[in-house]
């Protein structure tokens, strides 16, 4: 069939078993293709081709609840639910979202993008259920990675102890982003290879074919329920959590996974199904990658399996900035560890990994762990640096708090992510950092404005016995080899300041050389500073900058709210000065997804509009 | 003895265990007579005394590093390193903290106060103890009710797969502050019925005597090894994250707690020893309590137990307000439903949990999960209200970011205890929250100034299809029963607003009426303004206060950073204000504990500070 012309998942209920493995097929060849143009996730989306067929078969959605714990593998159920046509904008600007969205489908009945949370929204929606009387499914799909971090195991804790009616769909891929870490995944081995439910099977089939021919139905999903009570005590963890287990099924077959969840179907109380699947199944480069290469991919050849994009010359990525950092000083310095909450590929972590094996952790999806982890290992004097996203870092607020900054431990935060990430978009852009960050006693807060600064805030983080950030962006910036530098701290530096300059732009990061560059090419009275401390402020510049009575343009490209235009503001009015600010930042709002280029354009933060406006000032 | 002489826990190695069981009555007793005098945790201190005894006996602190999840119940181990005289100030200015500190001794090696990092903590110090190839123990002891939230569990995970020696002591008293939840418990349940430890007592003992004799020492401890090996396979849900156990022990039996910490000390690899203590214990109001009234207590009379200081008179306390309204707002609105992770006694949630039990929700330590939850019922058309302390709200920071904010979902936000909370200290001021939510897209914060306006403020939250938040102080007011009435969003009130007068103060909560009435009494020309609504802010008020040109003083009793001040210098900057604007509020620090109103003075942010300033510009 064309699946182009699939509008809703209604036409499963007709298809034959045979049919819909065959769909699968056209599916997985269309992702491939597809994805091979736009870039996306795909090693997790080709792994639950099957599943999502399966589960569009034997349920009804929207009316039933069917939706994917972070949603980067929702793309089956995208085609199914008739947004097959908009694969060829998928993560672009306008186009379709790598997650579930409301606004795309009503088939989408949950959002996310952080890892976790279907459980808690899973007994959330149960709840309603039961007490508005209704019935319906509720149908959480979660892989083993995300069954690590900490909310959803609260969330099962609470799904244990309230047992209302839900499927847990247990897709089963023995990775996260990268090979799974952590003591559960022994428990889901000796799960996996118990093999309950290939046992079950001819029992069930024998029971639900006494179903589907409408005689003794009841006495057929009495059969199933007791056979399924039977098997189903003490299943590893979820045991422990007491929620009824069954499985394994094989994810990729489809007659397999529909009996099963006819049996749960009719299951009382919460149920988990455990789906084992292949992740990156039906493509090679995938099937064989166990670091997570293939997890998000941009555009690449098929036959080879190499991008199309090339590096871009000269230029690493800042994560890689950092990491090569981390690894030269790590020689010199044995007490400097590395923590990553699984993203040692995305990080760009693999080298330090391989070379100092004893000294690197990756404690799986758990940010709040690896936050007072890092926090207890600086305790112990040893010199923490952990590598975390922006918006994941959001997870360990309470741990950077209460952990790391009210005991002022030095735990180094690589921040990475930060700014607005592009085509992940609402859930992944690293902008809230500055903010929630700013208000926390004794640390210091920094982004560099190239890889030298990286380097030398970097040393002087490991030099700093508080607690230190260092923000990093997505993208690329050329490497850097001089020897490494301490750096004031709270300083800032300030370029093309001549005498006779009215305006002065304060901002941070990349864009400190972009708008000098700008500048000094059109020979701009303009003076440039680069504010590479959020926090402390640099007093000194700040004074020299108000006395000079200098028209003061901020410009940030996270949320204005809280941010460094913030922290200069209350300078300002605490040390009476009287300073003409004006800011560019990110308003009060969600960020959507898309190119950053264009999304700066469309938030009127790029580089563009900051000049139209200096240009009228001058 | 007299327990005020002890110094160290030395004196313990020396001490027969009988002799050990005496002081541990002598203890008990003075904890009793202490804490009935200065007020503190009771219960949970009197549920551990012997084992921590026990712990000091079987165990060389500080080289040995023992330490208390949260740390609310190391007043024994206060005692036995030499604080017992400093008993008389227990959690007062300059005084005896509640929790463990770095700076009252070098037995404290930790600092909590919020629940569940000491598995972290524990994991860190192991690590770093190995790579520096040191051999000490590392004991963390950690609650029933602490287990179930979910840093906790990440911490098990990653401990189950480090393998790092360290001896983890599972306090299990069935309760967390109140009767535990979630489905654990009663896999906690079997562990405790199961009693493998009893039968191992004998076997253990004989071993233990052979390596107590200094015969056969190897041989005696490869046959504890071989003892503990052959009964810790599959236990519980610590099996699941691959740790071994050993249990359960009686937790008020010092020879069988201390035989199983030898056998520890022994074993190679994480262990947990399951230790089943009583809260309470020797106390029969503790003893007999279950909704938690006796975890923290004011002064009471022991032979009552009933409390020293009587209520206020006509006052209630601020959690008492809202529960009220709760009550009686539920009653025309059955989509009204609440949760609590785990504060029900202490946010006043009892009447409502009985009256509705179907609608109320103890998540347990679980904020993630519980605000997380309360975003998915809030999309299914129910009206959360999640009650939750500010400083444990923190610890959903993500989810209110991502899940509740992000998907702009209409959940009222109870925040408890905000601002400065008095004696818990620094891990417990609730005085971050504005900072952090402030930056968040499409929430509503906003704070009464009294209970009339508390109970209008959640009538209005519940009919605003938004994320809503309310903040409540700990301490007293006066009760309201007036008709419930919309309040407009965003909107302030103003109060002794006199043509001539050329000061405005802008302030919220219970201080405006303190401030108003001091102006009032003394008829100082004086106006002040109640920002009720620290997002979104009053603009037309702005607009008057600036175009006024008043002398603005901005008095908030929380952190500055990010704050109330900071948001009017934001929109003054933006709206291009020329403002006068003054801060009081609380400087880049940590704050310690004490009275609410020492620790206000002490931070220049007392109402007297206030006037100091007032008088002199008027």
């Amino acid at each position: 069939m064309d699946i182009k012309l699939i509008k809703n998942p209604k036409f499963l209920k007709e298809a034959s078993v045979k049919e819909c493995q065959v769909l699968g097929e056209q599916i997985r060849e269309f992702l491939i293709n597809s994805i091979s143009k736009t870039g996306g996730h795909l090693a997790s989306n080709l792994g639950v081709v099957e599943l999502t067929i399966a589960l569009h078969k034997a349920f009804n959605s929207p009316e039933d609840k069917i939706f994917f714990d972070v949603g980067h593998q929702c793309y089956t159920h995208k085609i199914l639910t008739g947004r097959a046509n908009e694969f060829n904008k998928l993560r672009q600007y306008n186009g379709l979202s790598g997650y579930q969205k409301f606004e795309e489908s009503e088939h989408d009945v949950w959002e996310a993008g952080h890892s976790s949370t279907s459980l808690s929204a899973a007994l959330g929606m149960a709840i309603a259920r039961d007490l508005n009387n209704e019935k319906y499914h509720v149908v959480p799909i979660i892989g083993d990675g995300a069954l690590g971090s900490g909310m959803a195991l609260e969330a099962l804790n609470n799904i244990g102890s309230e047992k209302r009616n839900m499927i847990i769909v247990f897709n089963d891929n023995n990775m996260s982003i990268s090979n799974n870490v952590g003591a559960m995944t022994k428990g889901f081995a000796r799960l996996r290879t118990e093999k309950r439910y290939n046992s079950l099977k001819q029992e069930m089939k024998t029971a639900l074919n006494k179903t589907d021919v409408g005689k003794n139905v009841l006495n057929g999903l009495r059969g199933i329920r007791n056979i399924v009570k039977e098997q189903v005590v003490d299943a590893g963890i979820f045991g422990e959590f007491d929620i009824d287990y069954l499985g394994p099924v094989d994810g990729h077959n489809i007659r397999d996974l529909i009996n099963a969840f006819e049996v749960a179907k009719n299951h009382e109380g919460p149920i988990v199904i455990h789906v084992l699947t292949k992740k990156g199944k039906g493509y090679k480069f995938c099937e064989e990658d166990s670091v997570g290469k293939w997890h998000g991919v941009g555009p690449f050849n098929i036959a080879t399996g190499k991008p199309l994009v090339g590096n871009e010359g000269k230029l690493i990525s800042w994560s890689q900035v950092i990491s090569d950092a981390l690894y030269e000083l790590a020689k010199e310095d044995e007490d400097i560890l590395v923590l990553t909450p699984a993203m040692i590929a995305g990080s760009k972590l693999e080298k330090f990994f391989a070379k100092y094996p004893e000294r690197s952790f990756d404690c799986g999806i758990a940010e709040e762990h690896a936050v007072t982890l890092s926090a207890a290992l600086a305790l112990s004097n040893k010199k923490p640096f952990l590598s975390i996203y922006s918006s994941f870092l959001q997870r360990g607020y309470d741990q950077l708090n209460h952990d790391v900054c009210r005991m002022n431990l030095p735990v180094v935060f690589g921040i990475d992510r930060a700014g607005i990430v592009g085509e992940d978009g609402d859930t992944h852009h690293g902008v809230f950092d500055i903010s929630f960050m700013r208000s926390l006693p004794n640390i210091i807060m920094s982004q560099p404005k190239d890889a030298k600064e990286a380097n030398n805030l970097l040393y002087t983080a490991f030099n700093q016995k508080q607690p230190f950030s260092i923000r990093i962006p997505r993208g690329s910036t050329e490497s850097n080899n001089d020897k490494f530098e301490k750096i004031e701290i709270g300083s800032w530096s300030i370029f093309n300041d001549k005498e006779y300059n009215k305006v002065v732009v304060l901002t941070y990061g990349p864009d400190v050389d972009k708008i000098l560059n700008k500048i000094l090419v059109n020979n701009l009275p303009i003076t440039v500073v680069n504010c590479r401390f959020f926090k402390p402020l640099d007093n000194n510049m700040l004074e020299y900058i108000s006395n000079k009575k200098l028209k003061t343009i901020i410009y940030e490209t996270d949320i204005l709210i809280g941010g460094l235009g913030s922290a200069i503001l209350e300078w300002a009015n605490d040390n009476k000065k009287d300073m003409d600010i004006v800011r560019f930042g990110i308003d009060d709002q969600f960020v959507t997804f898309g190119s950053v280029n264009q999304l700066r354009k469309d938030l009127g933060i790029d580089i563009n509009s900051l000049f139209d406006v200096l240009l009228n000032l001058i």
